[in-house]
């Protein structure tokens, strides 16, 4: 079983800071949590917050559920990079005499996972994997390119932890680019400067960093190490609560290897670039509880401004 | 592997015009679709709608994610009554060598269930599931019990199908009702008349009917029998494509089953009762998609009127 991740004092102080609340709900597993009506209400006028700032790019809303064809995350590689956080499903598929003995090891809380036998569907590990299946099965991209909105979709990570800004189950607002390389690098950059400027009026002070995925194993220091030195993903990281800052957003440009996967062509017919952003839903609104306090009605008002209006 | 519900002629019909018109957005698995924008904001305007209704009772929000501990399912007892239906996580827990052999097979699309073992989470097949421990936890309800809005969660049903009304993950607007027995019963019958209005002013003419769940195998069809007999469950069907109507909400009245479960107790130190309503909101768009055509701009005024306002 994969060991808990154990919370620094101070985020283990708020982490009940925030159930005593009633912020978050308690339901046994570590980095899963229900949400109070004030910490859901906050969460979706970031959301709509977002939507704002991505109106400039035009974009097509798309919007998928939290499950993900097996094979598209074995098409995107996904096993060799990150095996320890994905997610898939099981389920039953035998006989009543079957079902009975699962029911039983069930009611006694021992393990019934002889009877569940693998589904064609997995969780889906970052919000944007739906996208580019979805647009390559339309055809070439037309001049110029697009950008989808996939909206707050849940994804799963398999990271259980006692830091409540670690969740194994979030919702990550998804934008993501699809065109020439050269469009879809100045709109990553444009976007990291955008998402600064976001938590600049949401009172939040957030540094932009080099970044790099937590790719599994030996082998993927060097990957990680390869994505540093390239540029390839930039974090938005604010205190929360510990030691170091936490990342809010990403920006990510994956160059060709999403839509070599998937065939995304050109208008031109060559191959297209893409990038995505992702904002951490959950973890700006734990940053601005954080920051400003438990009681949304006490924050700033320029901060309270921003998110509910004049 | 389970078999795929085939689709009749008139539902596969409607749903290749559902992706056609980029309503829905195929994945490549039964019953698991993105959804278009035009889908999506409708879905969300009846949600809207729901919350007016709901008001009435002044809710207490909550809302959960897609998954839930293992041992909540196990705990109501769901694999004696739908194996099924229920979908269980797995994950990864091995080291360098076996994530490169999972990896491999991964990308030859063979079987790599062999390096996948259980974790403590399974999908929610049911919205209200988190709520009963939610709420026995903070212990004896106050007197004249509670209402909770459980909002628009994600449920797994696994039971792929060519029928788009009939989706393995979809979004089931949850309210449950905990206290003494008669205003449970009160409740619940109030809200399946309000739901047939709510459907008569989105111009839907829906059948209230006595229903059971899709309990498993032989002593299944007793206990749906019984269901039945007893009128614990009512639904709101309406005609959407095929040969027969289709259940767009239900309306279930628990009795003690999942408040003695969790040790839900009245102010007064009695055992709780517990109803629940579910609205498909998926269900619903396609109701009135097929009822009133694929363009919500020429719909009958007085049902734009209800969702989006004069």
């Amino acid at each position: 079983m994969t060991a808990v991740r154990q919370a620094t004092g101070e985020q283990a102080a708020f982490r009940d800071e925030l159930l005593e609340r009633g912020l978050l709900v308690a339901s046994g597993v570590s980095g899963l949590y229900g949400r109070g009506a004030v910490f859901e209400s906050i969460r979706q006028r970031v959301d709509a917050l977002i939507t704002t700032l991505a109106a400039a790019d035009d974009p097509q809303a798309m919007s998928f559920p939290p499950l993900l064809p097996r094979r598209t995350l074995e098409t995107i590689g996904y096993l060799h990079s990150f095996p320890h956080l994905a997610g898939s499903v099981f389920s039953f598929d035998g006989d009543e005499a079957q079902a009975l003995h699962q029911g039983e090891l069930a009611d006694r809380h021992e393990d019934w996972s002889e009877y569940q036998t693998m589904t064609e569907l997995v969780l889906v590990p970052a919000a944007c994997y739906p996208v580019y299946p979805a647009v390559a099965a339309r055809g070439p991209l037309p001049p110029g390119g697009i950008v989808v909105d996939a909206g707050g979709g849940w994804v799963f990570r398999h990271e259980p932890s006692e830091d409540p800004a670690r969740l194994q189950m979030f919702h990550q607002r998804e934008i993501v680019r699809l065109g020439a390389p050269a469009e879809v690098l100045a709109w990553r950059d444009t976007w990291s400067q955008r998402g600064l400027e976001l938590f600049a009026r949401l009172g939040l002070a957030a540094q932009r960093d080099r970044a790099s995925d937590p790719f599994f194993g030996r082998s993927g220091r060097m990957l990680a190490a390869n994505q540093r030195e390239q540029e390839l993903k930039f974090e938005l990281l604010v205190q929360i609560a510990g030691d170091e800052p936490t990342a809010l957003a990403s920006f990510n440009y994956h160059q060709d290897h999403f839509a070599s996967k998937f065939g995304l062509m050109l208008a031109d017919g060559g191959g297209a670039h893409t990038a995505c952003l992702g904002f951490g839903q959950e973890r700006i609104v734990l940053a601005l509880l954080r920051n400003h306090g438990l009681d949304p009605e006490r924050w700033p008002v320029a901060v309270r401004q921003e998110l509910w209006g004049p």
